[in-house]
């Protein structure tokens, strides 16, 4: 893209990261959740970091301004967590804003004028009723030629999904197949919103039915426990719920420092490898909606940053805001080629014990999705599985080199990281 | 603040900027009135600039979310001037979001990760009722104790006004001869939302009641029509109307290349010397309404990081959002001692021919303020003024030092930067 690889002035590294519970919490501001999530960064850096120490912020956050009424949130969190007066600044690329704010603190501290940089990502969305979350969120699309015309996001994706399914021969159970996955997987993570499989959401229900001694649905398997409309209705076809990410509240925090400086507080620090950001055009222009430009762009950069290629990677944590994003994500950032993602994940090798185990978290999917915090809450994931802290689902093998992948709105913003130690 | 001095790991160097008028344009949205800016910048670099070459998007906006009903704007507007795949990211900080823009666009080429950035600052405000554009701004505020309490700006602003009254003595009349000077220069400023002097429009005024052959309005100087409540309405005491800032509709755009490529850009680049940014408690919290933390501790790290002190500086453009911010910022910067702002503007020190002439553009005040463009308006007439383009509003000294200060909100965040050739 540039006329040189990018390349970073000095060596960043990942010291801390921790998150909130993600889910819905009535009585908590997107500030509540953001101090909740960096208390657990802080008891997450191995040898401590003083608060004085950290001397900026970067936060993401897509729209506090439409969903709490307030702008203009960088400032206060930063006084909630005890900067003042350091410099604070919110970045917003729609639902890539997490993982822009930690493209931003990398650059910062590669730039030299900081050493020890706090990013992170907060979003509080159910506060607002289920049809305006989805209307705020339609803001991220281009309001003149998408939002103004009805389209939202579940309609915006489902035109992805149904270009896949025409395109490679795709049907609605390889969606289905993502979201059995990542559940299976956020059914591990305890700060996962909804963290059951859909096996035992399936199961739960069935023996309600049983106790009410209500008619018992014969659902031999989870396929068809997802293709009952009852069960799981229609959103925009091909995308029925459960091919949905979740409204969410929730925050996630991150600590940086420059490489030098990174054994000061970590006994095994993790590298920021690589770093790669692209924009694509509003998906009304697009000439081809199964693959997203700005992804390709930012794995791209990320890749020539790191000197690494798909095949190395040995973990991601992908956009999986509806079941078909995971499925274009693997394909744009090169560890399927295009058409085969869905094959892939049916042999399971998108699985934890797979080949190449995708949101490990349970991604957006089961995890949550508070948008601008997203990103960051991918950090975490990589964070805790590259140093085997991952729990019931840690993965049987040295990661010794992980990518996040995070989408605005429907590809507009992609941001690509890749974290290593070598 | 900092263990060390703050340093960026090479030069960067400004060889272009432009700004669309600023005003009401009800049939422009925010992405058109980018759009005109960046032809501005373009046409503004000696050399040229092909759109292929520009590496990175940063772009300030408040909240196109609330005024325009549009999020994720960075990649809309990318895509609008041509820069679609290159990375785009808002960032966003109130009213300093187009200073915090320049800052993060210094950064990145600091970082060695782009040669050419283009920063910008959009808004489009006009489309709200004036009440509903009060409100919107409002979500600056730190909306759980501020807000909801009923304040809105010029309220927060007369606060400060007060405590600065009741500390040092100054009068309403200080503060209205700050909007005299300002508006003077705006007068000489073809892209300025109200190129009128307010003797100007005083007598324009009594010229109208003449022709209407209605009693002459008895005002013998600026003064006493700015005393008048029925040409000068109270909006917050002691903030009057001529006090307040304009609602404006505008974009700036301005180019940041690598020091070392700078003359492939431009005869006579201009260095960024200093970047400084801080943040601070909300207003309620503070201990005095007189002064500004966030502004300090911008000011100290740019003055530190460009090895100059405030006396060096030939000319500055501040954040006259009100005319009491003004005062504040000119005390703040340590251009004058605490208390002696408001003496020094009365002693013409700050006009255009005096010993420090602040905001020579005309200031938000009569230049307009689109709020997330206004910081790189700035850079507008810094670029002009040192180039001694500024036509008949450039001052009749050498400007090889000089200074813009962007505040958010109440002074939550504040950044300073300093423009320099040596």
């Amino acid at each position: 893209m540039s006329p040189r690889a990018p390349k970073l002035g000095r060596g960043v590294a990942l010291v801390g990261a921790g998150m909130s519970r993600f889910g819905a919490f009535p009585d908590k501001t997107s500030r509540d959740l953001f101090v909740e999530a960096f208390h657990a960064m802080v008891k997450s850096v191995d040898k401590g970091i003083e608060t004085g120490d950290i001397q900026a912020l970067y936060v993401g956050n897509f729209s506090s301004d439409l969903f709490e009424g307030q702008g203009h949130i960088a400032p206060i969190v930063a006084d909630w967590v005890g900067l003042v007066p350091k410099p604070a600044t919110r970045v917003e690329d729609a639902c890539s804003s997490g993982g822009v704010a930690l493209r931003e603190g990398i650059i910062a501290i590669a730039s030299g004028i900081y050493d020890i940089v706090l990013v992170g990502g907060t979003e509080k969305m159910t506060n607002l009723p289920t049809e305006r979350v989805t209307d705020t969120l339609a803001a991220a699309s281009d309001t003149l030629y998408e939002g103004s015309c009805g389209f939202t996001f579940p309609g915006l994706y489902a035109a992805m999904a149904t270009a896949y399914m025409a395109k490679y021969g795709a049907s609605v159970e390889h969606f289905m197949k993502v979201g059995i996955k990542n559940h299976r997987n956020g059914a591990l993570n305890p700060k996962a919103q909804f963290n059951k499989s859909i096996r035992d959401l399936m199961d739960s229900r069935i023996e309600k039915a049983k106790q009410k001694g209500e008619a018992v649905p014969d659902w031999r398997n989870e396929i068809d426990f997802l293709k009952d409309s009852k069960a799981n209705p229609i959103v925009a076809w091909p995308m029925r719920l459960f091919d949905c990410s979740p409204i969410t509240d929730g925050a996630a925090c991150a600590l940086l420092v420059a490489e030098d400086i990174a054994k000061d507080f970590c006994h095994d620090p993790i590298q920021i490898l690589g770093t790669g950001q692209g924009s694509d055009h509003a998906l009304h222009e697009r000439q081809d909606l199964t693959t997203i430009l700005a992804a390709r762009t930012a794995a791209r950069e990320a890749y020539d940053m790191a000197g690494v290629e798909p095949e190395d990677i040995a973990i991601a944590e992908v956009h999986d805001c509806f079941t078909i994003a995971e499925l274009v994500a693997i394909e744009d950032l090169g560890f399927f080629k295009p058409g085969e993602a869905y094959k892939a994940t049916e042999a399971g090798l998108t699985a934890r014990d797979g080949s190449k185990p995708i949101n490990t978290s349970g991604g957006l999917k089961s995890k949550g999705h508070p948008v601008g915090a997203s990103g960051i809450g991918q950090v975490v994931e990589i964070w805790h599985q590259m140093r085997k802290e991952a729990g019931a689902r840690q993965v049987q093998k040295d990661v010794n080199l992980a990518l996040t992948h995070n989408v605005g709105a429907t590809g507009g913003t992609c941001v690509v990281h890749i974290f290593g130690r070598r």
